[in-house]
């Protein structure tokens, strides 16, 4: 066994590697909460300062009596503080926070917190170690720092949602959203990953101030998207569900509705495809005798394809494709994804204790670690609106009972 | 100014904040090799083993005289050297260079490395401080732990495919494949994380074995979707271009063919939209009155608004959008990316002088570090198989020049 997923053996660094750092979030939304939440995933000691109204992002998605069910998962792990940016008495107060945390990661409009006086120099001052990172649609430089970036927007500029299309003359509709809000999270992904390469250098006092744009995060995804236009002129164009170097490989509609995807683009596993369809004149069609013949009649091959799985329920045609080990699978949704066995017994979906809305299902932490269960990593469910701050203030900070009080009567905290 | 992005500004940790550690990749295709460079981008010794025969991925893509244009990118920073894995030779070599790394990254099926007698424990006998990473289709345990995955059933299996489509009842087209190896990238993400996050451990010893399954790591990008499911049962279901909870946004057509992103989902921005459209009667009309009613009437909504953007060219209609302050832009192909100005600005697009193809248009590092410049950051492109046998077999393990030709002659490197 390489790893502990779904083993019970832990030791001491249950919480895992990151075990020992502390974070401070001024996040809202996805990407920053999402880069935090990973650090907290993995260990670290993560708060998240909330203006006393609340992360917005609590408001998203189904809510039950009030209370949102994506928060379980956003916010867990994480310290809740509520803290008013703008208030005059913030200033100390960050101060004193910055100066017990390792690292902070924040998400606001490029040059936003530092028009609140909070720049980096701010941030050094209170702690010259601190790694800082900020995450914006177009990075903190250049001439549209400061414009506002939707997710769609990134997701559009980084190359991402052209690409996301069936191939041209097939429909008239327009290019696919990719189904989640993928810039923000390769976005966070890339944020945490250069917070903790800086707390990991061993030239510590360089690269600590980290710069991740949503826009950047996604075009590094674009492979020889760039090169290739840039030397020979191709311009790469979206196939739909198909991969344009490699068929038959689709998603293929069955009888019931559901959707499967089929991929048996070597000549070896095509012919078994041909005989499971009770078609083996196919394989011997001019058409279909090679990749790059049957690359060049798709349309004709995937109409014969769906004309067969259009017959058989999904169960069914999953269990003879898998019979003839032809690679498939079905289309998951969140019900075939929940009752996925793997993924059960990796635990990867896990029933998390949430004191709010009771029992909920998380998907784990990612990646596993040695000397650790994805269980265990799982401390807490996302908290309420500043439910740590007296544990925070009192206990971190040091503040009395009284001013507490004081703080929370001028909407400070 | 927070970050270096295109300022000439630099130190002597020029190479990022992972100079001075090592990696060895037992790689190939995408997944490990995308996460070992992510390291080599950020300043890291990336030592990656090649069959004698070379990745495979070098035959992908365009080719310029057979020469792979995409792995200008994807291989860069990195040292080349060949060994073949099941040459009795091997397993000498191989613990020699273990022994001079901090990290080894693979992605080979679970379970084959073990099979030709590199397990964990034979890892950790060459180097028990080493970190070890596995990246993989499933992941290293549960019942489908040793089963082949491509990228496109990861992706299925982790929800990302149902939801990347127009909505139910749209279109009889499959769902979309997001436009690139997106399961492979975000698997590749992950494990560059886990491996910096244990590296930068401060207990040292343990969450030294790290396991990414592609799957999870596409099932962790879902965000409500499995908790809702859990609680209120709620399926999520694709909703092609638009958001479910904000309208109008979406890419519409233009005259000339181009997509333009219109995200003008507010009371306010909407009114704008109306009166550039000259429509100014549809902010007022009952069916557009607030968001939930534009989510609710949004295919008329669309079309109303197709209907105006299929008058105008591209250019036009940005220019517009802008000057009405609309959150707007082009849906960008490569040739877009290229002349963007953001980018040239920020040095995301860099011209790197290639040994073999000449000059070749690189994706700039992601993210940006404080004390180094992008431009330093790419020391070079892609190197050719083997290129560095000599300096890593002859200076780093000893070798004398007689037993490196008696290697090669053998097949060994």
């Amino acid at each position: 066994m390489v790893s502990n997923c779904a083993s019970e053996t832990t030791t001491s660094s249950d919480a895992g590697p990151l075990s020992g750092y502390r974070i401070l979030e001024l996040g809202h939304y996805i990407a920053a909460p999402f880069a935090s939440r990973l650090l907290a995933d993995m260990g670290a000691d993560v708060i998240k300062i909330e203006s006393p109204k609340g992360d917005p992002v609590r408001l998203w998605g189904a809510q039950l009596e009030g209370d949102s069910i994506w928060w379980s998962v956003h916010g867990r792990n994480k310290r809740s503080i509520t803290l008013n940016l703008k208030a005059p008495e913030a200033k100390e107060i960050l101060s004193g926070l910055l100066s017990e945390c390792d690292a902070v990661i924040e998400n606001f409009r490029a040059g936003q917190l530092a028009g609140m006086g909070y720049d980096d120099a701010f941030f050094k001052a209170c702690n010259p170690d601190i790694v800082i990172c900020h995450i914006s649609g177009f990075g903190q430089t250049g001439p549209k720092a400061q414009s506002a970036c939707f997710g769609v927007i990134g997701e559009a500029l980084g190359g991402l949602r052209y690409l996301t299309n069936h191939a041209k003359g097939t429909t008239d509709l327009p290019p696919v959203r990719v189904g989640v809000s993928i810039g923000d999270s390769v976005a966070g992904l890339y944020a945490a990953l250069g917070v903790v390469a800086s707390l990991a250098s061993r030239n510590p006092g360089t690269s600590r101030v980290v710069d991740v744009a949503l826009t950047e995060a996604v075009l590094s995804l674009l492979e020889g998207t760039v090169p290739e236009y840039g030397k020979i002129g191709k311009v790469r164009e979206p196939s739909g569900g198909r991969i344009p170097t490699a068929a038959p490989s689709n998603a293929f509609p069955t009888r019931d509705g559901a959707w499967v995807i089929i991929a048996a683009n070597s000549d070896h596993l095509f012919t078994r495809l041909c005989d499971l369809m009770n078609k083996p004149e196919l394989a011997s069609d001019q058409r279909y005798t090679d990749n790059s013949e049957r690359c060049r009649n798709v349309d004709s091959l995937e109409e014969a394809i769906s004309a067969w799985t259009r017959g058989v329920d999904a169960e069914a045609l999953e269990a003879s494709l898998e019979a003839a080990d032809i690679p498939t699978c079905r289309v998951y949704r969140a019900p075939e994804i929940v009752a996925d066995e793997q993924y059960r017994a990796r635990e990867m979906i896990l029933d998390v204790d949430d004191p709010i809305l009771g029992s909920v299902l998380h998907p784990a932490p990612v990646p596993c670690f040695s000397g650790t269960s994805r269980r265990k990593q799982v401390r807490w469910a996302g908290p309420s609106v500043g439910q740590h701050n007296e544990e925070i203030y009192r206990d971190m900070l040091n503040m009395s009972s009284k001013s507490l009080e004081s703080l929370q009567r001028g909407g400070v905290i």
